[in-house]
């Protein structure tokens, strides 16, 4: 952040008086601008007991494959932004479930909420912002190829708890891997 | 949103391309800055049966009673925000506990996450946005002066969980009220 999205001055780095943290705040209009973690949303769609995956076609992680999600919107819910970010990357309709889990990603200024669902008829392709969309069964999930932790955290979760008849929230935090 | 926070030109709103909402885009270099729900993170402090209150001191319903919450930080956990909203609004250190509430607060652009706490010891105070911080009997919480709908419900759920002796997540999700 360079300038003010009120007045279009400069702003500078600077700890505002009764706060403990720098904020960037404007040189002429004093606006402090604030930065907090989004919201990322998504879900594990199951079909008759298989999941369905996105291979992604954007960055981050282009090429490597993951549950659909994506950023909450302002005046959605939780459960909305998933049914939404599900039909947007999957062009798939589900019933959005239980909660399944609430990661920290810390380093990414991150919150992920994962849902169970349940796709609600084998119909499903790639939308724009993936290269492809398919079914797995359990025993043939790309563990080796997906593009972020929270998500093989929360696949992990989803399948142990489903061979143990249960639906649990898992709530987890990831820090940095060291070098 | 008036101005580029990366340029300082005019931004104007427009649906991207490959987009499907209004965004703020800047019409000299094209930075698209989305705009997306923040987290408030919260608990609710427990002292020998009794529940810690502040009495806020600042805009949005000064004067009226909230439990300790506050926008979640870059960089912290969940559980962490929680606590350290505690102790800058309430001067109080708690253990956090189970997580007690998911609220959508869908007009304010905001997703509330309560958990259950433990005041470690009876010391506690007002911090810089609270006029006063108080310990009150399970009879005694001013339902009639509650700043927030969402900590109303976290509270009452908190209470009656505690009655049946659950530790229950609930979920909800909160719409403007008809005038």
């Amino acid at each position: 952040m360079k300038y003010c999205s009120s007045c279009g001055a400069r702003v500078s780095q600077v700890i505002p008086a009764g706060d403990n943290r720098p904020r960037y705040v404007c040189e002429r209009c004093a606006t402090v601008h604030y930065e907090n973690p989004r919201v990322v949303v998504g879900c594990v769609p199951e079909y008759q007991g298989q999941i369905l995956l996105c291979k992604r076609a954007i960055e981050p992680r282009l090429g490597f494959w993951t549950v659909p999600a994506g950023f909450l919107e302002n005046g959605e819910t939780l459960a909305d932004g998933a049914k939404r970010e599900c039909f947007e990357e999957a062009n798939a309709h589900v019933e959005i479930g239980s909660l399944l889990a609430i990661i920290d990603v810390t380093y990414a200024q991150q919150v992920h909420i994962l849902y169970r669902a349940r796709l609600l008829t084998p119909e499903y392709g790639a939308g724009t912002e993936s290269l492809e969309v398919q079914l797995f069964d359990a025993a043939h999930i790309p563990w080796h190829d997906m593009a972020f932790r929270s998500v093989e955290f929360g696949l992990r979760r989803y399948l142990a708890d489903r061979a143990a008849l249960r639906e649990d929230l898992h709530c987890e935090s990831l820090y940095p891997l060291s070098a």
